[in-house]
């Protein structure tokens, strides 16, 4: 295998994959009580009327509409009270001409009324009942299949299930829904200089950056990080990490050790793990270059590049929509703000170059500043809000020019 | 007591509360694997320098940069190659004058070495390595703290936990921070003719649709929903149901039961609970009206009306920005569309009116269309994205005008 496959464009790596895996979100069965955010795989069709049957819409007394008719302010027509009905309870009487029954909201109405006067405009007065405005038929009653009929389509397939919707859910009765699970994404870091945040730091050594940043940008597309730590320098142990994360996980992400140096096996060992391998290996786009995407099992592995700011940035532009899909999560809004770039940004031609930007509120206008640290600062990580794209075909970006900020997501600006 | 205390208005509610209860997060220690989108309590400062030693950047050769000077294109410098440094292991050897020794990007520098020759400047022969540009002492090495000093503040009280600032965390081997836990809220939904989703539907029964869409809404908000089930219909379990939820959780939600009919005991009772009680009856809102407001053992009770629809619209008035203010959640963003009114919409003067909106997309611009069905129908849970306010003094907001739509939050346009 040479150093670097052919380098390829964002768009042909993508074609690329897109020719070797099929990013397919399988459905499964939940409980009303885990489905928060996910998304419906089916449609939900009522299989109830809601509501189930004639109720009150308000507190006061079930009635023949037509024995209000002709009642006013100053002239109440009076009815006689035989009995009480409380939401949750069924009625057994039925009414009568001439009688009323006092009802509270969401008691089914008995047979023989058709209206409900509300009890600000009735005064009882013992078995007597005076009603000081008259009611049409249905008036004040919520009748069955009003609001929902059975066969009623009340959710969609493709619908983020939002707490709203959870409630249209219930109302139903829909007490376990189809929705897409949260795929579950392998993390794995590498590199022999690194040390699990919290370890002790023997010379020589670094805390890994990638892990938890990477397993929290897993987060936010809607799926699930499993972080396996650190593969250790070993081909034997990479393979193990590996095949560990496409046993348990839908994605494999292992970031570092992909670029052409000496150290860098790692693409030559996931290579040799199964077919196709390696499909991808070499970007252009900087910082993002070592980048290789491989696909074993039918499960994709990408392998990023180590630096963290870079790590990100390539899961930002290449990995990122993927788990959505497979998540079916919705695409996020808002996800760019227009700022005037501060500083002239330069770009090699015929490679898309990212560079990662602090936002100034400047009198209500955005300044996009870049940070130019470089990729292997992690302080870069803790001042950018996000990156600035230079297209394959731009040298340079100058200062002054209006330029999209892609956001990190869940920033301040998010 | 009265059927209704004083009717408040919504900012006379909420100082009322402020008397008698302060919403105070309390922090936590968590690993860093559970912080994610929370809130950091206090300023995190780093115990190290980062990089903790002078580090090669890229892949290359460290050399005495003087040993360079003079090299180009067509005149390398030959220097001789003394040795490999692999990134995480630690140089013993000491550079001399003409020397240079094989380095990964992340390796420790050897003493002796003030630069690196980039790998793509270099070409090796045995032990010869030709260096074919001069560099400058510094270059292409990440000294020692240049990221991060040791002492330096690296995160600050108040911030939101995204993955991009784990990752900071990380670097600095921080594995443990101080954040504002999810605060716990109890819900309980109440009314004789609920029954849970999914079970049993007997005749006058119907389902509980606030208690997952107020879990789900408390969820939005940072917080963690504890549904606690179906409080029946008595004084004793009603007692019972608020216990357990001062008990286990922070805040305690109860719907339903709480207006001015026969059968709405439940503000009496936890009146009767502890002191001050019930402070609050009444809402100069519509709807919203029956709310009320109760403080028990230093925690708030709040009692919202049992249609679905006038729930979620009063927990987003009235109890949503406490939530947030107690799990130390930022304020939403872009919670609110302007949008042109469709139809005329009418109010009291003296009460603040909140109409469900359905958003339609009519040529780029917003509609808002009213939902008239009424807050008992499920079904405008379905079709509304958020809600229009008509403020106190107003009587009607007219076809056409331009108004602010709330938006319920997780919906297709937050």
């Amino acid at each position: 295998m040479s150093r670097f496959l052919r380098v390829l464009t964002l768009e042909q790596a993508k074609t690329k994959l897109g020719e070797n895996w099929r990013p397919r979100p399988h459905a499964v069965t939940l409980s009303l009580d885990d489905v928060l955010d996910r998304v419906l795989a089916g449609d939900v069709v009522s299989k109830i009327d809601v509501p189930p049957f004639d109720r009150a819409a308000y507190d006061g007394y079930a009635v023949r509409a037509s024995d209000t008719f002709g009642a006013g302010e100053g002239a109440p027509v009076e009815l006689t009270l035989v009995g009480h009905l409380r939401a949750g309870t069924w009625p057994k009487k039925r009414l009568r001409k001439g009688e009323c029954i006092e009802i509270s909201t969401g008691a089914p109405t008995p047979k023989g009324s058709d209206a409900v006067a509300m009890s600000e405009h009735a005064v009882a007065e013992g078995k007597k009942v005076g009603v000081y405005r008259a009611v049409a038929p249905s008036e004040n009653v919520a009748e069955r299949g009003s609001d929902i009929r059975k066969g009623q389509r009340v959710a969609q397939a493709g619908e983020l299930l939002t707490h709203v919707r959870l409630g249209v859910l219930a109302a139903v009765g829909a007490e376990r829904v189809r929705v897409f699970p949260r795929p579950k994404v392998a993390v794995i870091s590498s590199g022999a200089e690194l040390v699990r945040s919290g370890g002790r730091l023997n010379p020589g050594k670094i805390y890994d950056v990638d892990g938890p940043a990477l397993s929290g940008a897993v987060s936010s597309c809607g799926a699930e990080p499993v972080y396996l730590g650190i593969a250790p320098d070993r081909a034997s142990e990479i393979r193990r990490f590996v095949r560990k994360g496409l046993r348990e996980c839908d994605v494999v992400l292992i970031s570092g050790g992909s670029s052409a140096g000496a150290g860098d096996i790692i693409p030559q060992v996931v290579d040799g793990m199964g077919k196709p391998g390696v499909i991808v290996h070499g970007l252009a786009l900087k910082p993002g270059k070592p980048t290789f995407i491989a696909v074993l099992d039918g499960k994709p592995v990408f392998g990023l590049p180590g630096y963290p700011v870079s790590a990100l940035m390539v899961f930002d532009q290449l990995v990122a929509d993927y788990l959505r899909d497979i998540s079916g999560a919705p695409k996020p809004h808002a996800s760019t703000v227009r700022a005037r770039l501060t500083a002239r940004v330069l770009s090699a031609r015929g490679r898309r170059e990212l560079v990662p930007v602090r936002l100034v509120d400047k009198a209500g206008r955005w300044l996009a500043e870049p940070i130019l640290k470089g990729s292997g600062a992690v302080t870069s990580l803790s001042t950018a809000e996000g990156y600035v794209e230079v297209p394959l075909e731009y040298e340079l970006v100058d200062e002054g020019e209006m330029v999209e900020v892609k956001l990190f997501g869940g920033g301040r600006h998010g």
